[in-house]
């Protein structure tokens, strides 16, 4: 059965077509066999040893923010990239500081709790109060104020597991604006089931909440005070299950936590920046990379040393095969993803004057499991160097899903500015097992996984790079 | 091909020959009636829910225990036992404290530790040491004492997994022995990989580590003293994997750790037991039962709610089904069994004037998977009545395994004096991902798995306790 769809999708592709006059063939063969020695290949996976080893997690502003943007200068260096610099990335940090929080009555038990990122703090003390439980947001947002008043919301909507990882947006909305809406509505702080597909593991997702509003009418952003936001914790899902549990008594529960996180001052981290420079048009990029921060409570080994491990061996296994592409080769490893997307930002305005040279930016921020689809946005008259690149995919299992238009987080600043995109697209069933606790560790990679994804990520940089025409700017 | 393994297997036990003399055949098929009701029935289930929501972790000498003790107590009169009482067991207390470790240098990084069950503490602040490296505790036990003084001994070794659970009491000498053998060897302290199959989850396993050692010639015990053994823990699977990463560096690596648990008063705790009386020999007892006690950093789901749950539930539904017994059947939930067995001692030394009318004796201890084998530890002359046991077994998908002899911990003291024994045998393949870990919650269980058990108790309980013959007593 599976041999006879393998056959039909061989005879469709042929359709496509292969001698094409957008690359020589000698070039193509390169690129294949390059494609193919890397399935085998560790520099990834040893990239991604050395990071979480030597350093471990990179918050951002934390006092390994610095330790990674260093490891990643000499690591740029080591590899024998062209051109290594950083350029700067200012924010306002926040600080983890302690959090518990544990029912007081009428069954005494601890609970396993994270701050929500760029949440405010509670007395030194705590705060004492019983919960309110809404099974969703939206069941908060139409609540009673009355209800809410005083009290501890409880959410316990649980994420839906998908390979596309659709389920982390629609179930996100709960720790992104619990505490705003919990806040309007008088009450004293908020919990959240995490936002997590496990079942299994005892561990909280943090993530970042909401910290500012903007004005429809004006656009104006307003950063929200701690008078407008309450505390905000997730609490691990065998907790929740637990919480939910105790509900059915239909007794009121009291929950005491002490979330002492914080904002601190302002700090200036680092994108850093590696190139193999084009042979031909040195000032055209493609801008590939992963974000170089992550959360403190793993080692941020899925989110995302992987992805600046992928796109940092792709660049490196490219100039090692002696492929001299026609235009540059620009890896952005990304400061401050994880709370501000600081480092996207402060890319697309260090190079606002230089965007028209951006001919296409990609991000691998997803973990480290097998790409199964590639989607581009792209103008549709680059579509047929598209349909190259998809062909030369096909032998790693990863279909062509069409000009879907998906990238990763940091792309977004860029994708503003009208710049074209790719997305490889990973299989998410179980990144968000991991995806912002302590277990995402580098232990979970598997080095034949990790080793696909560079494959698949040589033969859209090779093509990219060494495409002549573009992928269309501002083609919307 | 399975349809045809079946076909055999039927006519296989057909000669076993079903009409027998031992039992009625209305006994039976009342007793295969309640067998199958009880594989979709939800009591043990439900109580199992309760102990872990109500009470939470039972840890031996905490202010839990008196509250698992209270649990136990009304559960057993509200299910209608009767007759409900409680027996004192008296131990020294081992209190958890502080548990904290991190790596120095040179990779700073955090560790997620925990205190080994009886350990002795460190200073408040911490010992900070070089680490030396044994992949087992037979390395360190072959190495110079040069190796290993003062220095902070590591055990690599990782637990197998298997359906029977027997790669832990390989592993298992990790965890008891090393603290003593560093002690011995001049070293400052112990880190062992946790013993547990799991890779995926961020939480080490606690355990019990020894505490005594009995001279063999004397037969005299001695309780170790802090002079002999070095404070010690267990980190979890990832941080094991980073340490043993951060060793191929060749670097020496400092860590920093801060364990306070230690040992505290004399306690009183009890062992809860209920009863359905026998009609004709309410002085003969089938015991059955499972530990009320549990470790702390979970909340005792698997380890052993399950177990007390199951024989509960077992009992309260043969009662309820009409089925009167010849004899009595006991349901034992034993204290502390976590630390120190102390429980089944008590139990043992309470009832040693009335051993002759301990007629069988199983425990269920190993979480709440289903049960595929059958052990009977029996005189050959009650085989018979195993072999009616393991035909009633086989449509829930059990074999039976032979006259083995497999028992739970708290029989121990029971096989001492000779009595019988049945061990009913859960699939371990998973326990120990959980085991002893803060992952031990009752969301882990699965209903349908835990019915089985009862349905199979069910069978083993009220054959047991009709048997009009006895199963050999000091039959060895």
């Amino acid at each position: 059965m599976s041999k006879f769809i393998l056959t039909l999708s061989i005879i469709f592709y042929s359709n496509i077509g292969f001698s094409n006059k957008i690359f020589t063939e000698d070039f193509i063969k390169k690129v294949e066999q390059l494609r193919d020695f890397a399935k085998t290949d560790n520099t990834a996976y040893k990239l991604a040893e050395s990071l979480t080893t030597e350093v471990g997690h990179r918050l951002g502003g934390s006092s390994n923010d610095i330790k990674g943007v260093n490891w990643a200068v000499s690591k740029f260096n080591e590899l024998g990239f062209d051109k290594v610099y950083t350029e700067p990335v200012i924010f306002k940090k926040w600080v983890r500081g302690l959090e518990q929080a544990e029912v007081v009555s009428p069954f005494p038990q601890p609970l396993k709790i994270t701050a929500l990122g760029r949440s405010f703090p509670t007395t030194d003390e705590g705060i004492t109060a019983e919960i309110v439980h809404f099974q969703t947001f939206e069941d908060l947002e139409k609540a009673e104020d009355s209800k809410v008043k005083d009290k501890i919301v409880f959410i316990s909507n649980r994420m839906e597991r998908q390979k596309d990882g659709s389920g982390y947006g629609k179930a996100n909305t709960a720790r992104y604006k619990s505490a705003y809406v919990t806040a309007q509505k008088g009450g004293v702080g908020t919990i959240i089931r995490s936002i997590g597909t496990d079942y299994h593991s005892r561990n909280p997702h943090t993530g970042a909440m909401m910290a500012s509003i903007t004005d429809e009418l004006t656009g104006e952003t307003h950063n929200l005070t701690e008078h407008e936001l309450v505390p905000a914790g997730a609490i691990s899902n065998p907790d929740a299950d637990l919480l939910v549990n105790m509900l059915k008594r239909n007794k009121p529960i009291k929950i005491k936590m002490t979330l002492l996180s914080h904002w601190g001052e302002e700090y200036t981290s680092q994108n850093v920046i590696g190139e193999i420079t084009g042979r031909e048009k040195p000032e055209e990029v493609v801008v590939i990379g992963g974000h170089l921060d992550s959360w403190d409570l793993g080692t941020g080994a899925i989110d995302d040393a992987s992805g600046c491990a992928i796109t940092m061996a792709t660049a490196k296994l490219i100039k090692d095969a002696g492929i001299k592409p026609y235009r540059t080769i620009r890896v952005v490893l990304w400061a401050n993803e994880e709370y501000g997307l600081d480092g996207a930002k402060a890319y697309a305005q260090a190079h606002e004057n230089d965007m028209q040279n951006h001919i296409i930016a990609a991000e691998s921020d997803f973990g480290a499991a097998p790409i199964y689809a590639l989607s581009s946005g792209v103008s549709v008259d680059s579509l047929a160097v598209v349909k190259i690149m998809a062909k030369l995919l096909e032998p790693l299992g990863i279909i062509y899903e069409g000009n879907t238009g998906k990238y990763g987080p940091d792309i977004i600043p860029l994708k503003k500015n009208g710049i074209a995109t790719m997305g490889l697209r990973q299989d998410g069933t179980n990144y968000f097992d991991l995806h912002h606790t302590a277990d995402d560790t580098f232990d979970k990679i598997a080095p034949e996984e990790m080793a696909q994804n560079v494959a698949a990520w040589i033969v859209f940089v090779s093509l990219a790079a060494e495409y002549k025409g573009n992928f269309g700017y501002n083609h919307k």
